[in-house]
């Protein structure tokens, strides 16, 4: 969760909601990515959307089988959605999101495969957001 | 919708799942895509997705008010949660997806701004589908 953390920081610096995503397979850190939706003027760029991408291109493969997706905010219904698809093994999320969180719209989107597990770092990664907004309206 | 089930030929041919995509803002076709997630291994690479996408770096704009998604097949989660983001206009889509169609999951994906219609080619761009899935089988 620490590299998924530096790459929400990375967002924060470049104007981008901050929020950072890793994969991981066999222990080794596959795709690293960042939201980027401002930047590529695309609302699809969510960081885990561009992490499975990567990790999928690197693997030559479909499916994140044997893959944990570290990412500092519970994901959205879109990348749930994704994740859904690429059957991946474990997600990890540091911040809750009550109001676009996943699990508002229906807790059972992901993969009956994968597991859901609360991370660390879910303060530090709240305490993010809240500044980059913050600095936002001001 | 006859543009989309145009993509989604194009899609069969390839030997990919037949879904087309197009989408029109004020009366001009600004992006078709089928579906390459077997070209590109790449869950996210669905029609929808990909058409976003490509509308939203035509337009230079993230958001796809006044825009027209016509699509052959009933939107899964992940491509709703997408369409969500995107603000988009109107969702017409021909074949109903009982199976992985958003709808199942929660019918109140899509943005409240968003009107979802049934459109043509209905029974046409399932029997792509079943053709594709024969196929497929022998």
């Amino acid at each position: 969760m620490n590299e998924a953390f530096k790459q929400a920081k990375i967002a924060y610096e470049e104007g981008e909601i901050p929020v950072g995503a890793v994969i991981v397979c066999k222990n080794k850190i596959i795709a690293k990515a960042y939201n980027q939706t401002e930047m590529l003027n695309d609302v699809t760029a969510h960081a885990e959307i561009l992490a499975i991408t990567s990790a999928e291109n690197y693997l030559g493969a479909k499916y994140l089988t044997d893959c944990k997706l570290y990412v500092t905010l519970e994901p959205c219904v879109m990348c749930a959605g994704a994740l859904f698809w690429s059957q991946i093994t474990e997600v990890h999320y540091a911040a809750p999101d009550p109001k676009r969180g996943f699990r508002q719209c229906n807790p059972s989107i992901l993969h009956p495969k994968t597991k859901l597990i609360q991370g660390s770092l879910a303060s530090e990664s709240e305490q993010l957001l809240l500044d980059f907004f913050k600095k936002l309206r001001n």
